[in-house]
């Protein structure tokens, strides 16, 4: 019985989880994995901290624990790489810079398997790191990319596989869903939620790719490769993220029974798929409606099991760490055999303009007679049916009308060219541009 | 590349499902398997059924679609058996009698890999099971045996291998589900809510093993062997079911912020694990409260990922169906490095009754002056901490009383000590033995 080998890229947040669970752990694993398990080496540019963060010995590092250059690491690398006793690298650099691609490459023509949270690296370059696997025979695990410790990517590959999914709907960013969560229930404005995230931990200094959904989008790009064969460019799938929120439209989705959430949703249609990241209105009546705080959660639905949900968390050191452990548990059992590329499956993106769903819009205007039926004529020429009007939900003594139609399902161009109609037919009285929201049901 | 080639014995509710499945999807199989997945034949002994039914080709069947004997159907056992083009049998007969125990090990002798949903053999045979399949190196698929679609055997194999697995808590019956959510939103009692269920097609004609918590049982059995390697004889799980809940209990759970549910219970503790499958007031914050009629959802906490929830379908013909060919497809890929055997960890069940958690007593008893006095002190004398004492919450006009008191955490033998002291001092008023019924946080 061989022991698994493995070296860890970036002793951080999740490269130091899994240090620390490969090391506490290890009975449990080798049980599991059918051999033993060993952490080599991590290597990071400053071994004392990730040391002292995790509990782990300063000689378990590159260069027995002192800081290191560039030239230092780069040194170190190599000699991983060329060290033909260890079985797979752990990537928890992150980044999807051409050095951390490069670095992904090399560990795969170094016939190493690699495992790996970058899900920033796994959207944009996702191709040719499943080629470099291909070419060298390698497996790569990537749990730990989409949801950290949910199991959604062995859900799909081995827990979902005799069946066909025919949808995803997910709670996919945690930054994002703590931050409504509290728009939600203390009426908060996006920027005070955002800065009681950040004074949590929650948010990033810089938390462009969570609230403006590209940390989603990453996610979902992921997804759609595994699930359909689809390849995606960046751009390809609509996104858009939370910053556009604010504390009227958490008021107005309490009043129409729904709660905003930024949805990740892809949809198998007849002759594609559609796919798009932005907030919905997710009916109560939806299991995701209750998802709170930085929790995670991602409903499959298939042609024969239905519905499956998966909820967990996200993100952490320990929790995105298991994920990744798991994946060494796997490849360290199943090796090469474990290797899977996604080829097309002939489907591919279709746009999400024509997918059917009900919709919220909600309209800032001046608060003159005549403009419900200026919308609701605009909307019904459009041939879309009116589920509710909500009355306007302006505080008393303040200007203007706030108010909302939900849809009955049609399409988002159906609604634009209503939005236009109506715009056409009386410029003056729209105090914002009329906000576009899907309802999910 | 070899096709993986699979035999069904037994074409009913879920083998004609998995036959369904393994006909409709076989190119995303193939994919999902690396290799084609072939059905090469059905075993059932009145195949005309069983084709109308699931739409399979008669000619699939054994003996060309003619109904069989016994004697028939077991000649045509043998050829498959004896066929070494056959890689894996389906067993879907079901039952856990002698016969269907020797069919089973005859497949593994006959050096054929193992895909069953047959929880009761599982739980009462399953180290013979293991052993036949070590001796033969073929392997066992069980997804489909516990909680149907939900993925929770592969949930702990593969997606949660990186964690310690410290607490399951989940309602794995649909039956019982399906009943507790009627009682409770309608006020039925249990046998109108039973009657309901039956007419549904919810229950069977026989509902026993549902409603009196063995088959939930047979479920928690098999999870607590691949868990932490316990192996459990019957009756080593306290169980008990639903047919004692009434509708005066639902009202209660109500009032308490609590909704019944059948749970099944595992935690780690210090020296071993206690299990048990029993009614419990599951508190409204806790997601499981959520879970409604015949929806199973299973909750595990890991000492790194900490909770994950899984949400699905328990029964179902296609929905059971798509567990086993995940199975199928799981097998086909990793052949007999997907054996596990499952050895004892060294934990052994230990007594629930020192289970520490809250517990809600429910009072029916005369209204006499003192009574509250009594049991409050009996509790007391326990060093039990009270939480909450309801009202009386007879229907006014109505004789007696009945009242609910919540206890803060603590263990059965504590609570069990109180109720023998409140009804040695007071023995005339208890109208009923007092019901206790653990609280889920």
């Amino acid at each position: 019985m061989n022991t698994f080998k493995v070296a860890i890229f970036g002793g951080g947040t999740v490269g130091g989880g899994v240090a620390r669970i490969l090391r506490e752990n290890s009975a449990l694993l080798e049980r599991r994995a059918g051999c033993p398990v060993e952490l080599v080496t991590i290597l990071d540019l400053f071994p004392s901290a990730s040391s002292k963060r995790h509990g782990i010995p300063l000689e378990l590092y590159c260069g027995n624990g002192g800081d290191l250059n560039r030239d230092e690491a780069s040194k170190y690398m190599a000699q991983i790489l060329s060290n033909p006793e260890i079985d797979a690298v752990v990537e928890t650099i992150g980044g999807s810079s051409d050095y951390i691609l490069q670095v992904v490459l090399d560990i795969l023509h170094s016939k190493k398997h690699l495992i790996t949270a970058n899900k920033a690296l796994l959207a944009k370059h996702g191709t040719a790191i499943m080629r470099a696997a291909v070419e060298n025979q390698r497996a790569i695990g990537f749990e730990a990319s989409v949801c950290g410790a949910i199991p959604v990517i062995k859900g799909i590959n081995d827990c979902m596989s005799g069946d066909k999914i025919e949808s995803v709907s997910g709670i996919m960013n945690g930054t994002s869903n703590y931050i409504l969560t509290k728009m939600s229930r203390e009426g908060l404005s996006f920027y005070e939620a955002l800065k009681g995230a950040q004074a949590m931990g929650y948010a990033e200094a810089d938390p462009t790719l969570d609230i403006n959904g590209g940390d989603a989008g990453h996610k979902l790009a992921i997804l759609l490769r595994i699930l359909y064969g689809i390849e995606t460019q960046p751009g390809d799938i609509p996104v858009s993220g939370i910053d556009t929120i604010n504390a009227e439209d958490t008021r107005i989705a309490e009043e129409t029974d729904a709660v905003i959430k930024l949805i990740c949703y892809a949809q198998r249609e007849q002759n594609g798929v559609c796919a798009t990241v932005q907030p919905m209105m997710v009916k109560k009546s939806n299991v995701l409606s209750d998802i709170n705080n930085a929790t995670n959660a991602i409903k499959l639905v298939g042609a024969y099991s239905r519905e499956n949900l998966f909820v967990g968390q996200g993100a952490g050191s320990l929790e995105t760490g298991s994920a990744i452990v798991s994946d060494i548990v796997y490849i360290a059992r199943y090796g090469t055999a474990s290797l899977r590329d996604y080829p097309s499956s002939g489907l591919s993106l279709v746009s999400f303009d024509s997918h059917v769903m009900p919709y919220t819009i909600i309209f800032d205007t001046e608060d003159v007679p005549g403009i419900t039926g200026i919308v609701t004529t605009a909307i019904g020429k459009q041939e879309i049916n009116i589920d509710t009007v909500s009355h306007n939900m302006r505080v008393s003594g303040q200007a203007g009308a706030l108010f909302s139609i939900v849809t009955k399902p049609c399409t988002l161009t159906q609604i634009k060219a209503a939005v236009r109609d109506m715009q056409q037919t009386a410029p003056s009285i729209f105090v914002k541009e009329p906000k576009i929201i899907p309802v999910l049901a």
